[in-house]
């Protein structure tokens, strides 16, 4: 998707409004307008870039830098007790651009109870043979 | 906490067992014995540290292209099509060690639609309010 046809380019380039809550050089951060919780904020790189896995390793840290400037904002300014930071990615995803949600949380907000639905593995062959697929998987892709 | 009693301390110092699937310098990932889909992984860093807030600035990058190793193991071994990349900080977080949840997805794997609850803002005043008070918080906690 070229940046002239991406909703959070439009929005980087001035094009779209937005309630931009941070700037800087690599990233951008504006409020999520159909909020989980209010003050629901999205992260993202000023480049465009798919998913996270795509995201070049050099702009790692500034992109979660400012995740962390914007979720310390959110105790700080908006008496959250935590904050939920989530990344979409490819499924579920609404925007083909890599962002992170920041949503502030307290405690009994109601967000925990069907958060999580976990579900078990069989037994240690089970998951002993999941983790032998993904270390196969990950010594195949990892650097060096 | 200390190390000493910190269950994902534990695991890193080898004092309790886990399906370890990635180990560098600063970073582990293990599986999520209690998986919101099988083959969930958690990657932590080796030191102990809370929440994402907490962390040092140049641990980020590591951390964060494990994660981007595990997602795409995701996607390479387990046919996933998508991951969700999550982190608890403080409310809804079990351990009190900072863990990245990466979860394989697949369309239609039944997570989309209790996910997000979305709310709305009454006007364009009260998003515009909202923006203001994380924009003066973050001016404030921004370097420089």
């Amino acid at each position: 998707m070229s940046g002239s046809t991406c909703a959070f380019c439009a929005i980087v380039h001035g094009d779209v409004a937005a309630s931009v809550v941070l700037e800087d050089e690599h990233t951008m951060a504006f409020l999520d307008r159909r909020p989980l919780f209010r003050g629901h904020a999205l992260v993202v790189p000023r480049v465009h870039c798919a998913t996270l896995a795509d995201l070049p390793g050099d702009l790692l840290r500034p992109l979660f830098a400012s995740a962390q400037i914007v979720a310390r904002a959110m105790e700080d300014a908006l008496g959250a007790e935590g904050t939920f930071v989530a990344i979409n990615n490819r499924v579920s995803q609404s925007v083909p651009h890599l962002h992170i949600h920041i949503v502030p949380r307290r405690s009994g907000d109601g967000l925990k109870g069907f958060f999580w639905p976990r579900q078990r593995y069989a037994d240690e062959q089970e998951i002993e043979a999941m983790a032998d697929r993904l270390r196969a998987a990950i010594s195949r892709l990892s650097p060096g």
